[in-house]
């Protein structure tokens, strides 16, 4: 697998995507509302790097990322990796006694299947697996 | 700038290692003691990408590691950005009024110069940026 991004929970997307335009020079890549989780996001990077950070700001008080920036307040949320083999890693985990959160793949940001695996079987960090190939593209 | 690393804190270096190998298929690229920093760290990615995932163990109780791991327990704990310019960056980060950690850039791992940005200027998110040449190489 490979390093995808950095998920950052945000209170106000528009403000951290100038802080970190201003600050490091990253460039936004990809906007989106991902309804499904609740967030509106921002990739940002270098064109010609694969990592980005991702961030996210919650819409409405009742997703996860709303939860979290109520209880922890901003900060580094998540950990992505992309997979070539969503399926196979899932079963993997779940032989190795690291059950996902998601029973099945799900859509996520930018067209891809994800799942999130739970930070109490990854060493207190939340892992997402994105599967390598587009949702039916 | 661009992404160098996520760090990621945790209690047993060679427990974490494996997960990351085992789940992730992640390599070791490098290990090393930083005695000034009080930690020991690995960094796992793939050979052909930038981006990596740097573990860090503590040395000890008393670094900011260890002061870490025992309030909030294993997991992200830095954002990592590679740039030509650390000097320059250090001082318009003072300038916007988000003066860095460090008074100057400080020795790193991997033979490079670094320094820290406060999470309470960054979003939550403790930053650390990492001069794109070599100490005195």
């Amino acid at each position: 697998m490979k390093i995808d991004h950095v998920g950052v929970a945000v209170r106000k997307l528009d403000d951290s995507i100038r802080f970190y335009e201003e600050s490091f020079g990253l460039k936004v890549l990809h906007r989106e509302e991902v309804v499904s989780q609740k967030v509106r996001v921002a990739f940002l990077g270098d064109p010609g790097e694969r990592a980005t950070v991702e961030l996210l700001e919650p819409i409405g008080e009742e997703g996860a990322v709303a939860r979290y920036l109520a209880s922890k307040g901003p900060g580094m949320h998540h950990l992505a990796f992309r997979t070539e083999g969503i399926g196979e890693d899932m079963k993997r985990m779940r032989l190795a006694g690291r059950p996902p959160i998601d029973a099945a793949p799900r859509p996520g940001a930018r067209g891809h299947e994800v799942c999130f695996l739970h930070p109490k079987n990854c060493d207190g960090v939340l892992i997402e697996l994105i599967s390598a190939s587009d949702r039916g593209q």
